[in-house]
C-alpha cells in the first residue's frame, strides 16, 4: 500500500535517531534544561537571526498552539485566523477548552488577507459594544497553510503591520515550515519570519522527527514562568532531551532545510505525474500538499492501492483528495504511485 | 558528577531505541492507530489479565492524570488524594486548570487510608450542604507513592471496596509501577491492579522509555469518543506509534518488568552503602527512592560530586534528600557513590 | 432624553415590585427552594402545557446560556449557532470560557435555516477527519433573533427534525421571548416551543422584570445535581426568592403576555412614526427592535436628544441604528419620539 | 416556624424596596452605568476613605470570589486560604471551574494565622521545585469568617505585611462585613480594611439587600477591561441599577451599618436565651453566628419548630448545629425561641 496520506506516516531522519542513540547513556536534568535542548535553542536562535529569542521545545502541534496562544493573550482577547485554520477546525476545541475564542477571516486557499484583517480590528474597535466582544488580540498563520499555500513576504509584512497597528501578537504555526522555506516558489526566509512574528514555531513532527515543535518566542513575549504554564498544560515532557537531541540534529548543518527541499523535490515529480496521468487539480500548490479532484468510483478503486486524504466533497460525484509527500517520499514511492495511477 | 536526582535523567533502555530503528521506514497511520501501537496494546491486556480493557498511550504524567481525571469525572465531581499526591502538589495547577478540584485525605508516607476514606465519604454524603460540595467521584492513588511507598493488596482492596461503596472511580499513577511490582516486599500484581482499578497507568518514562505511559481503563470506564478529548487536551501524538513501538518492546518478553527488578537491586545496593556510611534514613522504602536526613553543610559538599534531590527541611539544619535509582542505574554507579560518601 | 437604545432600561412592572413588598418578611430557604419559585414554577409548566418539565431561575442572559450549554453538551460536543447569534458575538467570549466552541452558520436576518443546519451535520459526520472536530451537540436559536425576527413554527419543526435526526440538543434562548409570542405575525406558541425544544427561557430581564430568566428544561435534559452546575458556575443565588417572586408575578393572569403586547404595540407606533417621517427601513421587524438606516451626520444630531443603538455601518456615511421599545414604552414615549424626529 | 438557619432567608430591607421602587421609572443605561451605581461607589468609596478605590457591584458571593481571584491572578497563582474557608469548601469548585487551585492553612476558628502564612510562602520559595507547583498569588480571608469569628487590626496588619513581603495580593470576602464591623469586640473598621486589602468585598446579601455585593478594589488592582472579564464570568446583570440603587440606599445615612448593629444585637439576645436554657456552646463569637452542641435527639425534637443549620458532627451521639441572626430578626423573634427552648 501506496502511503501519501500524510507527511507523518513515517518515524524519524535516521541522522536524529542516530543522535538519540549516541546521546542516550548522558544523565541529563529534566524538563528541558538538558544541553542538547539548550544547543538546539542556541542553533535556532543563529539561524533565526534572532540572538534574544526565547526557544522552547513542545511534543506537537495542537499543544504548541494552546500553549502558546493561552500565555501570549490577555484574558479579554482571542485569536484571529482564517475560517480553515487548524485550530478552528481541527483541534477537537482544544482553544476554546483554555478559554480561548477563534475570530475568523475569509479563507483564500487557506490565508487571511491584510486588509480584511485591518477591516475587521476597525470595525471591531468602531463598534461601541465591544467591550462585550472578545477582543483581537492575537493573528494565527499558518505557513504553509492547511491547503499548501504561502504568504509572499509583501503578505506577511503587510499582515505583521497591522498587528503593530492593532497591538495583536502575530503567531505563525510552522508545523509544514521546512517545506514552505524549501519551496523554489517563496521569498520568504527563516529570518524573515523571526523579524516579521512575535512568536512562531518550526515544526518538527512533520519535517523528519518522532515528535517535537520549536517554539520561537520574539519581542519578549514569552511570559514568565513560562514552563509552569507548559506543566500546567500538561505539555512538559519529563525528558525534554527527546525533543532537544531531535532538534539539536535538525540544526546540525542543513538537515531541517535539506528535509524540506526532499519534500518539495518529491511534490514536484508528484504533480508531474499527476498532470501525465490527467488529474484535475483543485489546488496546485508550491509546497508538499496536492489537491486533485476525483470521480467517486474511482477514488475507491484508488483507494485499494494508494492511501490519500479525503478532504472534502467537490460536488455530488467528485471529491477533493489530498496527497502529501514528505522528507522521507522517495524516487520509487513515486515511481510506485505512477505505475498505480 | 553523578546522578542520582531521579528515576528519569537517562535515555531509553536500548531495546527500545533498536524498536524505534526497525519500525522506523513503515509507513504507518498516526493518531495511535499504528500497528506498534495496537500490538502493544494486546500485550498489555494480555499482561493484565483484562482481555476487555481499553489501552491507550500518552507522553507524560501530568499529561495522563489530567486526560484521565477529566475523561472520569462528572462535572459536579473532584479527586480525592493524599495531601502529598502529585496532582495536588506538583502539577502546577493542571488538574485545576481543566476544572478538577483535588480533595485531601492525610498522607501516611505518602498513602491513604482506607477506613479514613471511608470516613470522608460518608462525612460528605451526611452533610446536609454537600450539594453545594464537590463531590468525590474518583480516589486517585499513585504506587509506589511520591514517597516510595506501597500498598499492600489488602489496603487496595479496602479502599477498593470504599470506592464502589460510594461509587468513586479507584485510578492508580503508576508512573513508577515497574519498581512497585518488582519490589521484594510486595504482595501486589499487575493482574490485581487491574482487578481491583477502575482505570490505571504502567509508567514508561521512569521505567526504560524516552516518554510514555499506557492508560489501561477496566470497567467500561473509558468514554464515548476518548480520542476527541486526548486531542481536545492538546495530549494526541501525530505519530503515535513513537509511544505504541516502545511499549510493544518494553512489553515483549518480561523486559518491562526486568526493567524495574534492575532498578530495584541498585536501591538495595544503594541501602546498603547508606547504612555502611552511616546515613540516618528518613524514609527507607522498598521501592527505588530512599530518603536520608543530611546537615545541611555536609549537604552542600556532597552536591558538588552528586546529584540528589532536597525533599523538604527537616529542621533547621538538616534537610531531607531523596536519593533515587532506576532502570539504567549501574552497579558502577553505586561503587563510584560509595567512593563519594 | 427619550431612551430607545434597549429594552432593559427601565426597572420592573409595578405588579413584580408589588410582589417583593409583599413576600418581603416571610423567611424562606435560599437557592430557589422558596415557595414563590416553586409557584412560579408550576405556573410556568401549566403554561407551557409540560407537565414534567423541569424550571429553573437564573439571573440574566449571557448566565443562562453558559450555564445551560454546558449542562447539556457533552464533552467533545459545541453549539451550532447563527454566525450573528448572541452566544458567538456578544458575550465576552464567555461560552469558550467554559471550553464551549460555536459552530457558525449562515445568518439570514438572524436566523438560520434548517436545509443549512442539515447539509452542516451531515457534512460533518460524512469528514473523515471528524473525531478531530467539535461535534454538533446543540443547536442555539435566539426567538426573537438578535435582528428581532422570529421563526415560523413549520421553521421551528423543521429545525427540531433535524436535530432529533442528528441527536443535536434544540435550545431557544427567549431573553425576548415576550415580544415573540405576542407579535401580530407569529404561528409559534408558547406550547409549540415546550414541544419543539429540549431546553428553553422565558426571558424576564427584558420583559418586565429586574432581572431573571426562567429555564425550561424539557425531555429529561436537566441534568444530575443541576444546581452543585449553577453554583459551580457562579451563577446561584442565595436570595432564589428575588427571581421566584417576581416570575410568580409575571406568570399570574397573563401580565407576562401583557407586557409583551405593550412592547409589540408600541413597536408598532413606533414603526408608524419612523414611516411617516420618512426613515429608510434596514429591517422592519415584527418584534419590539427595528432597524433604520441614518446619514452619520443626521445621526449624530438625533443621539443629542434621543438613545438609541448605533448596530453597525451601512456604507461610508450611513449607519444601521437600532430602536427598541418595551413593556414600559409609553404612548407619550412615542409622541415625544415622533416630535423630535 | 421559626428561622435562625441563616442570614439570607428574608427579603430586603424596607428602604431598599423603597429606593427601587422609587427609581423604577428612570431610563437608565445598563451594566452599571446607571446613576445609582454610580452613586452608590461614590459613597462607598468616602465611606473607605478610599478615593482612588474602583467598585464594581456583582450579584452574589460565590460569583464574587470567583471573578475576583480570576481577574487579579497570574495564570501561575493560587490562593491562599483557610481549609474552612468558604471557596475551598462550600463553593462547588467554582475557583477550579475558573482554573484556580486553593491552598490551603491551618483554621483556628476560621481564620488564619500571620506566622502560618510567612511559614507557607518561604517554604513554598524554598523549594527547588516550586517552579512545578502553584504560587501563592492571592491570600483569601473572610471576616467575619464562617466560623463567625473576627481578625484583630493587629493579626490582619501582621497579614498584610506578608503578603506585601511575597507578592501576594490581599483579598477579603465581607459576605458579612456589617456583622463583622459592628460587633462590640472588634477594632477593625471599614478604612482599616480599605487601607490593609487589595480588594475585598462589602456583603449586601447577608446584610439587608436582595442580592449584591460591592467589590472595592485597591492599589489598581482592577485589571483593564474588567466589565469584559465580568461579562465573561457570566456576572453582568443588564439592569445593574438593581444592585446599585440597593447599595445606593445602604449607605444612605449609615443604614448598612444600622443593619449590622441589629444583626449583633439580636445576637446578644439569642446568646443570652442559649446560656439562660443551658445549652452547651461550641463557639460563641462576637458576630452574628453562634454554634452550639445538641444532643441528636434534641435536634430532631427542635427542628420541629425552629429552623438552623447543622454544622458538623460532634460524637457520635451529638451534633454542631448553627444559629444565625441578621439585620432582619426581632426581639419578638427571640422571645419567640425562648419560648420554644
Amino acid at each position: 500500500m501506496l502511503a501519501f496520506e500524510c507527511d507523518y506516516n513515517n518515524g524519524a531522519h535516521p541522522a536524529l535517531l542516530q543522535k538519540l542513540a549516541e546521546t542516550n547513556d548522558t544523565p541529563e536534568p529534566g524538563y528541558g534544561e538538558d544541553r542538547y535542548s539548550l544547543s538546539a535553542a542556541e542553533k535556532i536562535r543563529a539561524c533565526c537571526g534572532a540572538p534574544d529569542a526565547d526557544v522552547y521545545f513542545l511534543a506537537g502541534g495542537t499543544q504548541t498552539n494552546v500553549v502558546v496562544l493561552s500565555a501570549i493573550l490577555a484574558p479579554f482577547e482571542g485569536a484571529v485566523c482564517a475560517e480553515t485554520g487548524h485550530i478552528h477546525v481541527h483541534e477537537a476545541g482544544a482553544p476554546e477548552y483554555a478559554g480561548i475564542k477563534t475570530l475568523t477571516l475569509p479563507s483564500h486557499a487557506g490565508k487571511i488577507d491584510a486588509k480584511e484583517l485591518e477591516a475587521f480590528a476597525e470595525r471591531f474597535y468602531a463598534d461601541e459594544a465591544h467591550e462585550h466582544m472578545v477582543f483581537p488580540g492575537a493573528v494565527y498563520l499558518s505557513h504553509p497553510t492547511e491547503y499548501g499555500t504561502l504568504y509572499t513576504k509583501a503578505e506577511l509584512t503587510a499582515i505583521a503591520s497591522v498587528c503593530r497597528k492593532y497591538r495583536m501578537r502575530l503567531f505563525l504555526d510552522g508545523a509544514r515550515l521546512g517545506y514552505g522555506l524549501m519551496s523554489r516558489n517563496t521569498d520568504v526566509s527563516l529570518c524573515d519570519i523571526a523579524a516579521l512574528c512575535d512568536v512562531f514555531y518550526i515544526g518538527g513532527t512533520k519535517v523528519g522527527a518522532l515528535c517535537g515543535e520549536a517554539v520561537v518566542f520574539l519581542n519578549g513575549t514569552m511570559p514568565k514562568h513560562f514552563a509552569n504554564h507548559v506543566k500546567k498544560c500538561g505539555a512538559m515532557l519529563a525528558k525534554g532531551r527527546l525533543i532537544g537531541a531531535q532538534f539539536d540534529a535538525l540544526f546540525t548543518g542543513d538537515l531541517y532545510f535539506a528535509l524540506g527541499r526532499q519534500g518539495i523535490e518529491s511534490a514536484e515529480r508528484l504533480k508531474a505525474v499527476l498532470k501525465e496521468k490527467g488529474y484535475r487539480f483543485f489546488l496546485e500548490t508550491d509546497t508538499n500538499q496536492q489537491f486533485v479532484i476525483l470521480e467517486n468510483r474511482q477514488m475507491e478503486a484508488l483507494a485499494r492501492s494508494v492511501r490519500f486524504s479525503k478532504w472534502e466533497p467537490f460536488d455530488a460525484s467528485h471529491t477533493v483528495v489530498r496527497f502529501a509527500t514528505s522528507w522521507s517520499t522517495t524516487d520509487a514511492d513515486i515511481e510506485a504511485l505512477r505505475a498505480v495511477l
